[in-house]
């Protein structure tokens, strides 16, 4: 078996994320990318969480190509792979798909989750965006690719690692990170900004989110070189 | 004791509904059917989850005789027998009744849950629907086998492993599935589905639900012959 | 130590009142009467449920005496004591006061919770009302006592029986029954129709409940001489 | 080590939070201060509640020194400074900042929380109010001082033990009281009481709250001269 270190990574991601409290049944996956062998580790499609060991895990090539495992992966795999292959170059290595309830909500009601406020912030530099409706040659020539290829398109030019998150419309939120660890906080904060959101959205219906300085601030505050939250590396 | 494997079914299926917090109190309970002997196990009423063994199941025939059982069955008993009746020869073997929070919102909305995702999708093939209003001379005349009539009444041409569940007006979701597990596996589905719709809703009134070539990719890649989700039987 | 029945009943019913999930903090409390020795035990004011044991219930008379207990009353005692005061002869033995939040929500929202469905009505013959205002000289005079003064001025005529729980203006559920067993089940049953009722009406806000005769036959499927939910006694 | 008193009931408080729920990921920070040094005990940035000891403490004095502690303090350190400037001679000793959903929802809405009921009136003599917006040059010149400063000017002549929270507008609560223990018990009640207010206002958008006299007769019966709840002393 190789590739020990990110089918390690991917077990625990995927773990973590039913842990969460992310995940009805099955409804989520994770995977994680070998940057430098470009192959890729994902959840297998409709395994128990309690059951995923490393040697479960299936191990694909940038191209598509299955290198090891004797489980189908997950059927999103495909879009998992758009990412990776469009964002890899700006750090990121794992990607994490799941239907939480809130950010479901979200991409189910068509809307982008507008940066209310500060906890939004200090993981978003904007709003969360819904991708548009996919086309039904779209759906038939190869859905889960082109589910990547409609995130891709909706994030345009935006940093990944600014916006690392988007919510596939009337289906769910996909989240990338530089690690699995990583993307799996992110969808924390994210469904748990998503529950905030629709609650802020009940009391004020207009609300129109926090303002430009304020989100700058949390944001910067967390990343990038002036970042000043947690202990120095 | 005979019939001990749809006894054993049925223990683990009613245990299992509490077990996934779809149960308040003794809200809720499911039957296994054993399809070659035309008798069906249920739960017992008014007991609670953790003392059911296989012997406390009753066993009753599709003719409403109790074959086997010291215990009076569940009062939903001739409901179950009315789906079971219904649908055993399009494979339903299992029919879970829960009070579950967001499914009875629904229910008591007066308003079936349309299929706003593909969450949904990927479990319904359409709206789960709301049955007509009882009139009084069906609640006198024998109120749980009519209830069971009107969800038949409800489905009526539709398949019922298309739509697997419906909500009985002001009362709350009964399911059905090929076994105990799936039955479960669905009404778990449904509750969370019902919770995202909830949400959506709350979003946005007058959501419509998700495009039909949306919906029949997610539902075909989980269902019949063309099924790619899971691995291969 | 005398009473050890009722203080171990007592004790019970506080401690299922917290497990169940219906406490914030140390938001609530239960008794339990001894109706041939008209005393009744009551939680002590303040203290942990975990601490609770039945040396710290506090025995008050029905005239308000503290006939054992080295602790404080519940300050809602005289609100306990009204209640079963007026409710004994119809067999109520125990009084519940939870802050549970969403029987809370109607209580503040100064509206009674109407009969929307079959889980209501398994439990409820009508809605749950919701008390008048109080009055200044009310409050000042007695407040806790003239907490109970409305709840059976808002109860009228009802049979505590048929109506056993009300909402007091502003402030939350007080729930009645046989033992403090049951009387805890009522509280659990009120917060879980609370929270569907708000979503009910959160999907349709002119909901307007579940015709009368589904709810009567509800109701005296699981009430009365006539019942057949549960095991013959 | 030093200062073992503080960072013991720091340390407490800090894992009280997470226990009871209020915590996503790491949104959340208590400190505790010794009045008679003019220090006091904080969270270190970033880092799991459940590797928190008392050496892991950082000890601040109220000018803004780092006493002791090889860690980071909390980004939120001189807010925290700030309110036990200003609050101290008034008996608090202890703040506590977290993001808990509820509570979050009505700064992002940018809405006090109105006296609603009597859980509310057990805690908070009026409104949790919510500050004004930051200016930019208040979040440039030093971002954290001047939200304590906001929240001191939001206070204005109230009595912080009447009124022992505020919500930092687009951000979410900080919340003081006279221990460790106290404040947490504060921040507890304010989501609990925010939970109910959301529902509340979703059935009744213009509820108005509690009328002032049962507002007054709760606070004043768990506070001050008169209060009798709980045990004596």
């Amino acid at each position: 078996m190789n590739y020990l270190d990110i089918r390690t990574e991917c077990v625990a991601a995927n773990k973590a994320l039913q842990a969460a409290g992310l995940i009805d049944l099955t409804f989520g996956n994770a995977s994680v990318l070998d940057a430098a062998e470009k192959v890729f580790a994902i959840k297998p499609s409709g395994v128990p969480y309690e059951e995923l060991v490393p040697e479960s895990m299936v191990i694909v090539s940038l191209d598509g190509t299955i290198v090891e495992g004797d489980l189908r992966p997950s059927s999103d795999e495909p879009t998992h792979r758009r990412l990776l292959q469009a964002f890899m170059d700006r750090g990121i290595r794992s990607v994490v798909h799941t239907h939480s309830r809130n950010a479901v909500a979200f991409a189910q009601a068509e809307q982008s989750i507008p940066c209310l406020g500060t906890t939004h912030a200090d993981y978003f530099n904007g709003s969360v965006p819904v991708t548009r409706e996919m086309r039904p040659d779209e759906v038939n020539r190869g859905y889960e690719w082109e589910t990547g290829n409609v995130i891709v398109e909706t994030l345009g030019k935006t940093d990944p690692n600014e916006i690392s998150a988007a919510l596939v419309r009337s289906h769910g939120p996909f989240v990338w990170g530089s690690s699995g660890p990583k993307a799996v906080e992110i969808a924390i904060a994210l469904e748990a900004i998503a529950d905030m959101a629709v609650k802020t959205l009940s009391l004020k219906p207009k609300a129109s989110g926090a303002p430009d300085h304020i989100r700058k601030k949390h944001f910067l505050r967390k990343h990038g070189a002036e970042a000043y939250y947690g202990q120095p590396k």
